[in-house]
């Protein structure tokens, strides 16, 4: 898309500190890191967010993150990864152009809070299982 | 793993409000969640985390994810979703079978707030992204 600035990053259009290279992906820095090392993992195609992504761009994205998860604990000596992707502004989505944060954390960090825990009454959680299962 | 709960439910041996099974994964309820509807998609073949997944596995996983997050858009009528996947207790693991959380999100509803944001010094982000890169 022409207005796209992850587009432009992921083809290579604007300048980025590439982590890694491939007919479908960019791996970049993200420039406002949560912890330096933060890769976005970007497809070279434009998709706005997960519900629009090609299955098979979506199948080759994971073992991606994979190795780069790897190379970023390799690298950064990090505790731990996160491995995000957020859709939709009420989920965080500030950029419309798919893209999957690996985040290394260190211990006790805080960085990203557990969220607060709720509960289901008895046979509740079967109706939402079913609720969920009958829109696939 | 004898001993692993996420296997046991991953193959049926525990019960679950399960949303989706096939050949290589059972989406459950998370019986913890941040909201009502919040997913957990398992592999049946254990791994402890995303550095151990087996490829295969890993490229059916996110195309799953998807039609679940896009099911569950449908049936909560959220309005964004996160896919978060944690690896080791740093970032947030606490079962030691890699999951792929799937989590319905409401307008300001504050529950996975955006971490504090970082930034690079010139030339700083060129050589981090070179030591991720050597190690891949």
């Amino acid at each position: 898309m022409d207005d796209c600035i992850f587009c432009k990053l992921a083809n290579g259009v604007f300048p980025s500190a590439t982590v890694y290279e491939d007919e479908a992906f960019r791996a970049i820095l993200d420039i406002a890191p949560a912890h330096k090392g933060h890769i976005i993992l970007l497809p070279k195609a434009h998709a706005d967010n997960i519900y629009s992504l090609d299955d098979a761009v979506a199948a080759k994205a994971l073992p991606v993150a994979k190795k780069l998860a790897v190379a970023l604990k390799a690298a950064t000596g990090c505790d731990g990864v996160n491995i995000l992707q957020n859709n939709e502004p009420a989920a965080g989505q500030t950029v419309f152009h798919l893209h999957i944060h690996i985040i290394p954390r260190y211990a006790d960090d805080g960085i990203l809070p557990v969220w607060p825990q709720s509960a289901y009454d008895d046979g509740e959680a079967a109706d939402w299982a079913a609720k969920i299962a009958a829109a696939l």
